[in-house]
């Protein structure tokens, strides 16, 4: 049943690909006696099942069942909210030895469907394990529960004097345990790096109940292999996260932003190169606008902070970010750079605007980050999160607009836009293309030809949103059979049952 | 013959311990038949093997099975130093099928014997592929064989105005894919972060000769499990890494340093904090030196840049170093620093040393980097790299002499001193205990007890340098029962014959 309903998700072409090592897998539902025995180990308020004898009504796990988006959807029976880390462990040696599937979930924000169930899996939920759990304010390492909210924790950082290392739009709600099961990126990590390096130590529970302590407070050791590491964006399916060790960062003691206008495109890398030189330490964001990102961020209520001469002649934008210790010297540093921008034989820029107030610096910020909504205002998005080397970024943007034309499908009632914009200093490219509808002309002609010119460039087809149960099918563009292939070896070793988050991930 | 030889070097206790796990291995020796194979499909320059048809003279094997400390010692017959990822994949291709273990060599620069064979294995040495394969002055992105040397790759980015985020005393030896290989920390660390974070893709000899190639050059890349960060720190036994692709950071444009001399030992912690927090992101070093390691480095040699009257009533010593992009906003940070600590009520420090020139820079450094060689000169030392959190730096040096004296090991023809320092920043202390000669009872008076000392920290016995083969008695310190039985079988997953570096990391 269970092999059948995922596997209609995957094209055929993939699914054959991989088919002679996908096992058969059967999964038992949740039983009256799997609840009975839930609700002896858990308190009442973590038992959350449409089954006797708790016999929740159904309407209040459709939070739990649905993501946020609404897009996907599963019909799980019971969710469990639970307390410690030895419950987790409980639920999952129980649902282990009876071949129950698991769908660990934390704040429910991913974009590709990674933490809800597929079928009727337990919807392990985190959000009752919230506590700080140590904060040490010499070397700034914070050990929590998986279920705290990002925000939270940036919060209790603030008297410290410490950031956390990361920062997402979903900040409200995401939480640590899913940001490290996703390997988030979000907008600090050009200056404060990966997961990979930041966090510290985990806390996990195996798929076999078996708890795996690793939640060092140690920034350097070298005993050994560092497994910790393989539970950074595997989004649930090698474990449940159930503690966090990571490394928080000083915090700066000013911000200051520009928005630079560019005459045409072939500017920013000369520019991404004079901006990191000038500035060095204190650069800590540097964001790529198109255009016609531009011009929708505008159209559609954000904006008003460059004038229409600023704005005129320019083939993109870049909006740079300084983070530092001390104001006076960040903004000699940056004015400096604009002065010596300006002042060169051949400009890279056409004019700079540089935020004098906390509000002229939100303005210039909601620019960037309006450019979601006013592609969600403008039509119908297909959107892409890909890697690829920051020089191939307008190559790969004009490539797919002509790819587009070559169809004849540019035109008003179907794609009017192509646009591109991101995180240039990651290699982060938002490719959006903005149709009039959704039409399964426009998808045939953007896929596989979006990730076949990704895999030409040795890219990756999901740079910060996770594979999920959105992209298994897209796996194969970014890691070849090799990887696969050890990825699968590795998932049959942490999980021989298969229960943790099937469907997600592995193809 | 080669288990039972590697089990001689493992204390009873820790063998017993894992030998119903330990698979009974049985390597073959290297062949004139082999010899004969490799000398076909490599260049005649690349092999250097005792055995006919190639019989080189013994004496040219030398320095690859011998550690440069000259503690390490094997037999090795064979010695095959590849040009190409090709000829890697087809050594280990046939020695995996003919059951020939292999020992991966790059600088032979580790000090606890990972790289030097413990009986005869084919020695895989890397120093012939030394190419730079690109580099990208726009992300700083750079991508090399594995063999190439730390040093050549920082020469290689002066005039791109880079810098490779790792620095080592080993520089001029040791290679990329050894520095990956055992994770390598070094004086970088607290700005640039670990291998983890910087690593950002690796091409790999799996060790049954399959290329896993995950040479990325992409800063973000959420498609499935980080499998390339299992052979960071792998020391060799999860396979060969032969390609690096690595971050590396602006260079800064200045750099200074400061000496400051604390009254006691428990402003250790209150000044790293100030520090951090008025210095921010232009830190770059917080190392301390405790007033026997000082006096020490000064009595051999070093330390000429204090006068007498800066060192008086001084407990303990840290030197400060800036790195940023303008020298004048780092040393105005700097001074004022200086001058609020100075000014306070109550201060931190008795004095600060500020370095006025290059030559003051690098003498504050040699007081630091001189300590090494004078508690060489000193005695016998007894050398503990570990880490623990950095508020039980003092307690552990304190508990470790007070141990001693309680032996009444503490004298001057036994234990003469026991001293500690090291990168507070990142949490590592050397603890180094100075005997008039190594002896047994010296011995067994800190054996476990320094490793027990760190384990109820949860501490790491080995925070830079690795398990290799001096260490695998130990790991268990480290690492609980859970985490060593993963990694035994991530170490079967990959390496089911167990032909890679054997004897090393797992006891």
């Amino acid at each position: 049943m269970f092999t059948r309903s995922v596997a209609h998700r995957i094209p055929l072409r993939a699914f054959k690909r991989w088919a002679h090592t996908t096992p058969t897998m059967n999964y038992r539902s949740v039983t009256e006696e799997d609840v009975a025995h839930f609700a002896k180990i858990l308190a009442p308020s973590s038992v959350l099942s449409t089954l006797a004898p708790v016999s929740t009504p159904a309407s209040e796990l459709s939070i739990y069942n649905n993501d946020w988006m609404n897009k996907y959807h599963g019909k799980s029976t019971t969710v469990l909210r639970p307390k410690t880390t030895k419950e987790v462990s409980e639920i999952v040696k129980w649902c282990n030895e009876r071949r129950i599937a698991i769908v660990p979930q934390g704040g429910n924000t991913g974009l590709v469907g990674g933490g809800v169930p597929i079928i009727d899996e337990v919807i392990l939920n985190l959000g009752n394990m919230n506590k700080i759990r140590s904060f040490d304010p010499v070397s700034g390492i914070i050990v929590a529960d998986s279920g705290c909210v990002l925000e939270a924790m940036s919060e209790y950082l603030v008297p410290h004097h410490y950031i956390m290392p990361l920062d997402l739009g979903a900040k409200g709600s995401c939480q640590i345990g899913g940001n490290v099961s996703t390997n988030a990126g979000g907008l600090r990590l050009l200056r404060y790096g990966s997961l990979h390096g930041s966090v510290l130590g985990l806390e996990v529970v195996l798929p076999d109940g078996t708890i795996l302590d690793q939640l060092s407070t140690l920034r350097k050791d070298n005993t050994g292999y560092d497994l910790k590491q393989l539970f950074i964006g595997a989004e649930g399916t090698l474990g449940v996260v159930t503690g966090v060790s990571i490394l928080s960062a000083p915090a700066p003691n000013a911000s200051s932003n520009v928005m630079l206008a560019l005459p045409k495109y072939e500017n920013v890398l000369p520019l991404f190169r004079e901006v990191k030189r000038q500035l060095s330490e204190i650069l800590s964001a540097f964001e790529f606008i198109d255009r016609r990102a531009y011009e929708l961020a505008v159209k559609h209520g954000q904006g008003r902070a460059l004038n229409d001469e600023d704005v005129e002649g320019a083939e993109c934008f870049v909006l740079v970010e300084t983070s530092g210790g001390k104001r006076e010297h960040d903004e000699e540093k940056l004015n400096t750079l604009l002065e010596s921008l300006m002042e060169a034989d051949e400009p890279l820029i056409n004019t700079g605007v540089l935020s004098q107030s906390p509000l002229q610096f939100s303005q210039l910020w909601a620019i960037r980050e309006g450019i979601t909504e006013a592609v969600s205002k403008e039509g119908k998005a297909y959107k892409y999160d890909i890697s690829i080397p920051v020089a191939s970024f307008k190559t790969v943007v004009d490539t797919t607009r002509d790819h587009l034309q070559s169809k004849g499908l540019l035109r008003d009632d179907a794609v009017k836009h192509v646009v591109g914009y991101g995180h240039v200093g990651d290699g982060n490219l938002h490719l959006n293309i903005v149709a009039a509808e959704y039409s399964p002309e426009i998808e045939s002609a953007l896929e596989p030809f979006v990730y076949e010119l990704v895999q030409s460039y040795k890219g990756s087809v999901s740079a910060e949103h996770g594979i999920g149960v959105m992209k298994t099918h897209a796996l194969q563009y970014s890691k070849n059979a090799t990887s696969i292939d050890l990825m699968r070896r590795i998932k049959t070793l942490f999980d021989p049952n298969g229960i943790m988050n099937p469907g997600k991930v592995l193809p």
